[in-house]
């Protein structure tokens, strides 16, 4: 084993590679903010690079990170080249860890207390693994862990940043509260229209923004953006991701 | 399988989130550039946030983007939570297609012909499944797809970007290059110098460059970047393999 990952030592060995938020943890000022992982992979876990541009934006604005995912079988693995479910299991944990280069924690682990934010990249894994919204809709339950988690930040104040189809984890969770998920009427995503209705059918409100833009719920802390809910350059994406971060650590 | 995948057609459809790269065909004068992607994960593939990043930089570039990977069988699978390899076997081809959000081909596709440039993300799976640095270092083979396809831009003139451990690849096609993999010297990144003292040995230059920098070979048109070869923040990473991507899209 040592022999295959230290490569005899030569070159790239996993000392050099594994400390994705070493860095980031050396100041005692640094907003101390927790990512929460459903896999890696849009179709079936985390949206690769919805979780990469999170990750990029709070090492920018400073922030250290810790990542978590729950230590549970996805819903199921899909073949993201023939875009069909294969016969595979993964664990949702293990496969985030591809996202957190090896440096991730079970969510059981997740305390609010250790924590001054949370947020939730997207992807199919969390209306998969986090939820049964890909199963449910609005009638979804939401993973015991995952409720626990958004409840404990939200009762003490602390902000909640959620990107293209986990603002519904919020929906679910904080009746009420005002979520995006992009622009409602725009005929260009079908998709958004109809998450958003589903949203107001569990009493929340949608607001409509670009995928450039986020929208800050300020009574219950939710800095939502809807990244891949629009069919974008994936650098307007990033962006839309960048004013969502900016927006949880302003709160934080 | 559609229940699945299309979720009753309820929000978030594969019609929606399939397209990564679709917006940037539509100008015929954006520079069209191929990215040759090694499996999905730091340890046997691609690393994940340089092959991000890579797309973020080339969408906000204006290029038009087409991702390719060998359907090859991995070296190995490695379970990034633990550290170690496990016994599962996976294709690089459909592992890369997470990355690419469904929308990649087959190496063998790949015609220098119909492309303007071609960058490699860095990531063991560089090391391990486009060659064999991984087990023999500067005695390694290269992959006969990935080695003609090197030779394939180079003798056309046409510029090809590397970051993290993939300048080894040119490096062993293209003796007397110039490439960087990092600060030679910085004690405090011992990979970075053995790789260098390999390419020294393998007849090329090495050239020390800060995270954020990038290096330009004007004579064969090779543009490096040390990218996670150095023990940086992500967001340094970023900046580095934008320089990267700016310097193949002016090459272009």
């Amino acid at each position: 084993m040592l022999s295959l990952l230290h490569l005899g030592g030569r070159c790239i060995a996993l000392r050099g590679v594994q400390s994705l938020n070493r860095r980031y943890s050396s100041s005692e000022m640094a907003k101390r903010v927790a990512v929460v992982l459903a896999g890696c992979g849009v179709y079936d876990g985390s949206e690769i690079h919805e979780a990469s541009a999170v990750l990029v934006h709070l090492s920018r604005g400073g922030a250290s990170v810790q990542m978590f995912a729950p230590n549970i079988e996805q819903m199921h693995v899909v073949n993201h080249l023939k875009g069909e479910p294969s016969q595979e299991s993964r664990n949702v944990l293990v496969e985030s860890a591809r996202l957190a280069r090896g440096n991730i924690k079970d969510l059981t682990e997740l305390s609010a207390e250790n924590h001054d934010a949370v947020i939730f990249p997207g992807g199919f894994g969390a209306a998969k693994n986090l939820c049964t919204w890909a199963v449910q809709g609005k009638d979804c339950t939401v993973n015991d862990q995952v409720r626990a988690a958004l409840q404990a930040f939200h009762s003490k104040g602390k902000p909640i940043g959620l990107c293209c189809i986990s603002p519904v984890l919020a929906a679910k969770v904080f009746p009420g509260c005002e979520v995006t998920v992009g622009i409602e009427k725009d005929s260009k995503y079908p998709d958004t229209a109809d998450t958003a209705a589903a949203i107001s059918q569990l009493g929340c409100k949608h607001v409509s923004k670009s995928v450039a833009e986020s929208h800050v719920d300020e009574k219950n802390k939710l800095v939502t953006t809807c990244a891949f809910m629009c069919d974008a350059p994936i650098h307007e994406i990033f962006d839309g991701i960048g004013s969502m971060v900016q927006g949880v650590l302003k709160l934080a």
